[in-house]
């Protein structure tokens, strides 16, 4: 009956936040949001699937830029509204702007510093020629 | 004038998301939020200060327990919205549970089983001997 679906604790709005993280490098990649429907439809698919809150529609990342989330490892924290996903992510890029995580800026002295190179220009991703 | 905390985009509450990583490890152990009060005193002590929702309050993560989280790095993401926090865990222990993060369990064959061993019973770590 969907048992580990109730044991989260979904917020006002239904949803529960998510962390993504590289399954092979570590690094945190982006910290998104799920409903219940995105989160049975993740461990059904092994691809990570989000609620897209500016949108306001269920998103399978990657459906536009082929940036999927093959999910190795779903992990649910102690107190029930966040979800780790332990990812494999393809073409090593998560964020929208091209680079490989969406943490690219870094607190330095009072501003936050873009420490992370563009590795594909969005508009080539997205494909806006 | 404190740009850099006027560049995060606080939600409807005031807060931010923020994931706390392992800087040795690179697990993540905890998601946690804060406000404007709490990301500024983060940076001014070097050591993670949240906002605890279940007691409205600032909340000097290891005041209690002595588990502080010292920040080796603070990153933002792409919309502002979500913080990353790389720190050094006081006793390898990020969780009340007394384990070292709070995603101790992982969806297996649709339950969430506990794969993480307990470091410290929490009656010692919290003196309710």
């Amino acid at each position: 009956m969907n048992d580990w679906l109730e044991q989260v604790r979904w917020d006002e709005h239904g949803l529960v936040a998510a962390v993504a993280q590289d399954a092979a490098s570590g690094r945190v990649l982006t910290l998104a949001w799920m409903n219940r429907t995105a989160l049975a439809e993740t461990a059904r698919r092994g691809e990570a699937v989000y609620w897209s809150r500016s949108r306001q529609r269920l998103w399978h990342k990657g459906e536009s830029s082929g940036h999927v989330q093959r999910v190795v490892e779903l992990r649910l924290d102690c107190d029930g509204d966040a979800i780790l996903l332990r990812v494999e992510q393809a073409g090593g890029i998560a964020c929208h702007t091209g680079r490989e995580r969406c943490f690219y800026r870094k607190l330095d002295k009072e501003s936050w510093v873009t420490t992370d190179a563009v590795i594909k220009d969005p508009a080539a991703i997205y494909g806006k020629t």
